[in-house]
């Protein structure tokens, strides 16, 4: 099948998000600390957050050394979450992007630390010398980042996610739950390249909704993968909600209903991004096609 | 005794630190994640790191609100590092600050969550809006902090010790390890401070070198006090060098050395300071003496 436009903007901009995590995730960190960080980031994964950044970014014209960092951070606080996850007092996984998971390989003590030093680094990246970012920018940059991974988003989030085992949701606290475990950092890579240009208040919020809808897609996706597809393809343990007893887009509505929302879900992101009328904004729209249209 | 003047001086800055601290960690963070945090960080230890923060701020004239906001984050990054440090994989502790720890309290997923809220806090912390502190400001306590956390400093120290357990390190090797563990974190609260003002260079170069001096006999009263004094006095248990076989200064060194080690690295701090000549620096002065004459 012949590579599409699409794939080889991906294409490129997964390359230069891969060396510059190479270049700024240090190999020479004390005592294999580096080598755990680099385990845990390098060389896997999807990248669908630095690609909502970076399309974001296209999309208002925004600047092209900021966003790559944008990029990479939020990229570095999307890794350590999985690195805490993964771990036995979380849900105890051994398998992500088809390797041992970082525990596993290192030690929990040193999974623990590299997740740690993963975070601090995410704001390292985003605040380096005023001559590449502005720093009014890089305290943007900061502030989006910082409130996507903590308390009222990720962390938030998958605090709702333990006290949910064995307990049922109706459909608006799992909503709730996603919208923080996995949406907020997902609506905040969309912002934060969108913040490397100039947009209107119209624009920015358009866009947040495009983020919020295309966030809430990618989880029930993921949940209907999680009963439909095998490990291998996942390149992690498949079934192991439904194993957890947590509940899922699919428990709560079944699995055509929950095709069904993912495809309107879609069909939002799309409408919210038609009426923020940007010029670039085709690989922020493919991108949305993607996210529901995948197999793994 | 009567109250000294630095005495009512720390008194109203711990007071406006427990307050802001009260205000910014959210008890009603979802599924009780609020709560693991607020156990975490208000209603106790020595509370030096913000102190230091306060204290380089009036040396310099600088923002009073930036500075406690740098304050609570710089405290915020510490209370983390010791819910995570104290849990299960790594020190197994049971008792911090006279009660019990997070994870013994919480859970250990809790535990490990709420450590990773709180570092992102930090930096929600020192992000507001741009009429509370100038983003530029914002942008420069992001980048000292998250240097200061990260793989360069407590994150990386933390490493090196876990891989130091039974194993003899020289003097040399001990000092990088604690210059990396506690002294970064203690430095960049000097430095936060004074970023909150108006400094040459030859002011910042001083207060680094001040910072770094205070940072080292921070930990080598750190060592002595686990093997003088007793859990109560401590509220952490006492003792747990010596027990899990870690290198610190006294095993190394021997009590007497170590004691007069952390006098002449008083004195370098002091030196330094001096060196500085900022108007008022009396706070800072103080602080280096109460570091290394507390006896918890």
């Amino acid at each position: 099948m012949k590579a599409t436009a699409f794939d080889e903007w991906a294409g490129r901009q997964l390359a230069d998000v891969e060396a510059a995590l190479c270049a700024w995730v240090p190999a020479d960190a004390p005592a294999a600390l580096g080598l755990a960080m680099r385990y845990g980031v390098l060389d896997g994964g999807k990248r669908l957050r630095p690609l909502l950044v970076l399309a974001g970014a296209e999309a208002v014209g925004g600047e092209r050394g900021a966003a790559l960092r944008a990029a990479c951070a939020v990229e570095l606080i999307h890794a350590y979450s999985l690195v805490h996850d993964d771990m036995p007092c979380m849900d105890n996984d051994v398998l992500r992007r088809g390797k041992p998971t970082v525990h596993v390989q290192y030690g929990q003590a040193q999974a623990m630390l590299a997740g740690d030093a993963m975070q601090a680094l995410a704001f390292e990246v985003l605040t380096p010398e005023a001559e590449l970012i502005a720093p009014a920018l890089q305290a943007r940059l900061c502030g989006l980042l910082a409130r996507a991974a903590g308390h009222a988003g990720m962390a938030g989030g998958q605090a709702i996610d333990l006290a949910s085992v064995g307990r049922p949701l109706d459909e608006q606290s799992l909503r709730d739950m996603h919208h923080r475990k996995t949406g907020a950092l997902l609506q905040a890579s969309v912002l934060m390249g969108a913040a490397c240009g100039r947009t209107s208040d119209d624009e920015w919020a358009a866009l947040a909704r495009y983020g919020a809808a295309l966030g809430l897609a990618f989880q029930v996706i993921d949940d209907i993968l999680d009963v439909t597809q095998a490990s291998e393809t996942l390149g992690k343990t498949a079934g192991k909600d439904v194993d957890a007893n947590k509940p899922t887009y699919v428990t709560v509505m079944g699995l055509d209903a929950a095709l069904r929302h993912a495809g309107e879900l879609r069909d939002r992101a799309q409408a919210a991004l038609a009426e923020a009328r940007l010029p670039h904004a085709d690989w922020l729209a493919q991108l949305a096609d993607k996210v529901v249209e995948r197999d793994s």
